[in-house]
């Protein structure tokens, strides 16, 4: 950051920007946009790769549906327009996120490449990591994890994606982790080297 | 963080919490809600404290008009509702950078008083600091640095804070900074003196 050489300092123009905060951290802030099916593993790969750059001394955070759906976007719904302010807002967070210097997951199904290009088009280019958990719907049901897939198969949930609804797989995703034939692990060092090897786990250099 | 013992970890079981990111950076996440009067001086306040906090090796981020209006609330006007709904919406974001371990600072008028304390049911207590950014409306006006009480004045603003809208001054902040009567420097002395001693700007204990 900028140095402080008096006591006497402006403060107005004493301020730091983004570059001072991620040399304070150590690293440069990022959204990663995980995106896949329900039962992809989204979920697993973004909190076992939070906890793998913890251990490494990165701060990261996490916003799926537990965190976001039940608070910033509890007002939303499930109607078309509801879907895409519900990816636009969480795209605004994670910008915020990324410009404080945080290494940010999301962990949502996103389904449209429309909505996930907008997210994409907020940010200066290199900030958005768009990551294709990718794994079959004959997986992802057979995994059926929390019931969804038998339910929306029983006609009891509406606009299932996968089922009822359309999953628009990303044309030219910066990483592709097939956690349909891989395990957890290899997914998350997949996703970890990628941040490393394009220098996001570095802080800026100094000006 | 919880140690990692081996590499057969099972990994959504080695997820990391809000205490492992806060002893990762040496702090703990709080939202510094910085209210008063348009010139009263809270994003001064806000990115003076910012400063401060960076050359202490703290993380610590704004949110203001600059980076929320133009962005997750783009699409909210100035009704009542719309009021409403831009404070909840900064609330909860706050809410999530206080969970990822920042320090955040927001800086914006909320003049009504049911709209902070909403904001601050939504967290865990202590999680939010309440700063009333105290000048009177006879300095603000004076300063008018951008111009808007005199537009005001003339009726070219309507529900103006202070002029043809009511400010709500806190009944409980956690502080008072006396803008009016004291240097910014006095006043971030005095946020950053209280995030000390209140323990914010150490890490949590080890468990």
């Amino acid at each position: 950051m900028a140095e402080q050489k008096s006591d006497n300092i402006t403060w107005h123009s004493g301020q730091i920007d983004r570059n001072d905060r991620e040399r304070l951290v150590g690293q440069r802030g990022v959204t990663v946009w995980l995106t896949g099916l329900s039962g992809s593993g989204k979920s697993t790969v973004a909190v076992a790769a939070e906890a793998e750059l913890t251990r490494r001394g990165h701060l990261s955070y996490v916003l799926d549906g537990d965190n976001v759906r039940h608070g910033l976007n509890s007002n939303l719904g499930f109607s078309p327009e509801d879907r895409t302010e519900n990816i636009r807002r969480i795209g605004e967070v994670s910008k915020l996120f990324t410009e404080a210097g945080v290494i940010v997951f999301t962990s949502f199904i996103s389904p449209y490449r429309a909505d996930r290009d907008a997210v994409r088009e907020l940010m200066p280019k290199g900030d958005f990591v768009e990551v294709f958990v990718d794994a079959s719907l004959e997986t992802c049901e057979g995994r059926d994890v929390k019931g969804l897939y038998k339910k929306a198969r029983a006609g009891e949930i509406p606009e299932f994606t996968g089922i009822s609804a359309p999953y628009e797989a990303p044309a030219k995703p910066e990483l592709v982790v097939d956690t349909g034939n891989q395990s957890i692990q290899q997914s998350v060092e997949q996703v970890v080297d990628h941040l490393e090897k394009k220098g996001y786990l570095s802080a800026p250099a100094a000006e």
